[in-house]
């Protein structure tokens, strides 16, 4: 009963299968090869975007921080939630990047960013001149960082602000998919037909080993990208395994699947402890996962039942019917049968 | 007939059916898996370091980026060859990691710093206090660019200049197993027994699919690494698969034997080239590459007859018996039967 | 009526003599020159530190920027308050000289961090391990950005918390001098009795053309901010020109007499706006700056008459008893004449 | 006898009173003081450059770093001598400023980087497309770090080689007053006109207390430099005292004046030492500054006289007919008595 992290489960036995077929003799390393060709000729198909530009890298940090600093410069700063997994989670990995660039928090509601404080604090960034950095990137979590999905209402507002300013708009997608089928839309919906600029497409967490892709739909930046991935030593030498890994994601919808199945999991494991009495979600879970206040004792029982995920609250202590904050992810690989073996445990 | 690098070559078999074994339901994440736990203590064990810390990164960029900025000052800088992979082919990683560092360069003959030039490049460079940088790392690579391997002796009189001015000793290993076959010493022997500090362990270009390991003979530096490979968006998600490659690679001394290899496939390969007339090489391979001055007819053939390699003079023009300068890299996969092919080739 | 900044007043007439006097004929360079050893010599007795070292900058995000650098890694974070100096008013030039390291915003109460929210803030900055950035410096800025002074428990409060985390202190002492003397205690029961490790000891504000001295009371840091300062391009090879102005400041009391004046000369401004119905200060001013807000009609007055000063708020449009927020500062030179014109004016 | 360096000279007390005079009550701080938009005017009057924007900092190394940082990028490597001061004398400043760029060094005739090795060198760093650096800006020194100075043919010889490149090119003027009355040319002939982008315009070897101009003369850049000057920290609040000093030094041509006197000395003095038997100099001064070669003897005698320069090899030991090597300055405030006196005692 693995629920701590779509980090940690299993590489999707098909990927694996591609890898194994990719280790056919030699290959051009660094890119040469003929898969990163076709990955990128895939994904334009995708998004109906002929001409962006599509590079891998092999973790979301990279994505994130290498697309960020092509469209920020150093002395600028980034406008993301008080929640963003780039503030939050990369060890100031934007930061480096850029050569000494900020992040501006903007305060969200749960995880998402909503336009007004997002106008008024790009708004107030520009007072200073000089004195203060320049205004950068809005970057944009989706799936954001507690479960929730924005509605292509909200992308299109958060958006439209940015560009008021004229800023360039960064998608954190690293459950790219799982927004996507939680919306029932495409590609070129929840990206660049909104305006945004640049979007990191998530693999790793949705079934692949560690590959995610880099999507500029303005071409402009694309050699930026590669030099700046390059002195970031995340060019591979043999880059045919991560093409292979992202080849088969793309190939007959398995990211799709993958994000449907991992999306249903989470809604039979919500439903199942939505019967408890007193249980809360930060918010409803739309896509796969789900932060989830639950009784001291339930907690109690899916420890001592061999549960994993992340409890943010001390287990020992309090009352039995203390609501504790807990993350539960689910990816494509959990079966039903472990679902309900957690929901038995937690329903007591 | 591929003869282009290393890095080229496929993932040994075994490796990828110790991937195969790793996905095997979950893991915790980043690097808090067993495997990765296991790796250490092995790597510890190899080379009689008990104390040694071990880090597994994806690329021999980062691995020596982020091993020399755990050495190094901003404000230091680090004494490399001429012809240091460091220098020429990391698109300036180590000044982006280093945050604004500096490689002084030491001349060498053919691929190898000598101690005497060493010693006085390392004097003059404290020669300007604080207007000059200060003297960083000394960075020797092992097997060197050229194809070169320093012997034991060699090794230990540069690391002996180093500590004059103590200053610490980064081993660019990317060819470690290479090197320890052609000199038929040990680990320890050819690392820490000498002085020096910190190795970058490679396994990409000997049949890994991506994965260098970092050792640092005082754990000191351990934790400053981890926090700069995660800034670096080199901490992977799901590191147990970095950790499998490497379990692998150091059983059963697959690593050795597929050095080994290599190696007996570049002393044949040479053994067939060295009959051509006027064939030479920068120097005598003792690894697994050479840089060999072949005829233009002998590579009028080569390329017609399908050989892949990097040839460094124009094809076109010229006479027939012009030498021209080529890399020729053998992995453990070639077989006799291509070598012999390319030989054959060459030989016309 | 110049209100503005303490930046923008005259150089004391002693301080320009004092750069006559020292144009006499050649002196060393970088810094090698007598004056700047007189300099060291003498703030080592004024705070009673006699192995302080002490680094001349000409400017105040210098001091602060490259002493951070010193106190902090690239991969830790500065603790600062929301509206610290360093955080709004450098242009991220912290972030830049430590390689890209962060500011973590600690909420404060008008302009001062309370003991409570800085040991939260640090204790939860501590929570993600390699994920998060690391615990970094303390900086706490005297006299606060509104004009606030803390008292020395305030300060030995917060200097008590980063040492529950054993992290170093660093205090922004642009206006140390006017600070010292709201107080009326020593430099070193405002630095290193507290246990601050490192002071911007700033003059510019306070009569000096353009020099601040960084203070670190451990001498261990003291080659590193050379190091730092040079590569910063803050190396002044004319630096007798900086220690002449310093000299000055620190001779027969000229620093304290000229904060003194200070003070005084804000406390009869305040006491005079103190008379205008509805006018209120975010904080009592105790040094030589407030912010003040003031009827929309009293503003125009102020402005029509020639007042200069930073009006925070529109001055066109709504009624004439609206309070419209604005930053006024005296320095030594603001005469008594200028400061009852400008009541006068504002009082109507 | 002072001829250690014009960096160690007195202020003209021209520029003092100018300093004096700008003492005048209050200015509005960070550059926005009437004397800067005076000196910008000014600077394009005398460059004939009517676009161009001026830039103030304080040290030289300020002026070529932040200049360079604007004209490169952090993937890129500037191309400058052996002996550039970039390279040499600035603690790695450019590299910092750049966020971890590169300099490539290329080979001089004593200090002069000549068109043909020029060329090689930028043409070899690009031929390893994404694993090397790119070609960033070529960097010139003028007066060259060992005293020559470029012809305009020279200068154009090497510009034009930047520009088969399409790189722009960077003038350390650093004794920009020297080259150019010993060449006899205007300022838009040795700048603009050959296609020179940025010249770091020195004052401080000139006369004053510190203060270089930067010079754009395609303003698209400008708003980048202030903003790194900003987060440099080199924007100074009190700037009025900057632009007062460069605006005397641009007044009746005293830069002119006193870069003629300089000059005048060196001659005076090099015509002197000609006369020693066996003085060789590293080239012919044409400016200010001039690496002499003079007998043991010679030194011990100016050393043992009281004469402050820079001697390289050791006075001690060997024989008094051995030539060491030392570097003689001379300011405009040399007297001819103080030159005269040199003389004499290296004569003997």
């Amino acid at each position: 009963m693995f629920f701590a992290s779509d980090n940690a489960g299993p590489v999707h036995p098909e990927v694996l299968e591609a890898i194994a077929r990719a280790n056919d003799g030699y290959a051009m390393p660094y890119g040469a090869d003929a898969a990163s060709q076709r990955v990128q000729a895939k994904i334009r198909e995708i998004f109906e975007a002929p001409d962006a530009m599509v590079h891998l890298v092999a973790t979301g940090t990279a994505a994130n921080s290498i697309a960020l600093a092509c469209l920020s410069q150093p002395y600028e700063t980034v406008f993301c939630s008080a929640v963003a997994h780039i503030l939050e989670d990369e060890c100031s990995a934007p930061e480096f990047y850029s050569g000494g660039g900020k992040l501006t928090i903007v305060p969200c509601d749960v995880d998402k960013m909503n336009p007004h404080d997002l106008r008024s604090v790009i708004a107030k960034e520009g007072t200073r001149g000089v004195h203060g950095p320049q205004r950068g990137a809005v970057s944009i979590t989706q799936v954001a960082e507690k479960g929730s999905v924005h509605s292509l209402d909200e992308l299109q507002d958060l958006v439209d602000v940015a560009k008021e300013f004229d800023l360039p708009v960064h998608l954190d997608g690293a459950r790219f998919g799982n927004a996507l089928v939680a919306l029932g839309c495409t590609p070129a919906q929840m990206s660049w037909k909104l305006g945004i600029d640049a979007v990191s497409f998530g693999g790793t967490k949705n079934g692949l080993m560690g590959v995610e892709a880099v999507i500029f739909f303005d071409p402009a930046k694309s050699w930026e990208f590669e030099l700046r991935r390059k002195r970031g030593a995340h060019l591979f030498s043999k880059s045919r395994f991560l093409a292979a890994q992202m080849e088969a994601y793309l190939s007959d919808d398995l990211w799709l699947t993958s994000a449907s199945k991992a999306n249903a999991n989470m809604a039979r494991l919500a439903n199942g402890l939505r019967a408890i009495e007193g249980a809360e979600f930060l918010c409803e879970p739309e896509a796969n996962l789900v932060f989830a206040k639950l009784p001291r004792a339930a907690h109690k029982r899916l420890q001592t039942g061999g549960a994993v995920y992340y409890l943010m609250d001390e287990l020992e202590g309090g009352d039995d019917n203390d609501l504790l904050l807990s993350r539960l992810v689910c990816d494509w690989s959990v079966s039903d049968a472990q679902i309900d073996q957690f929901i038995a445990l937690a329903t007591g």
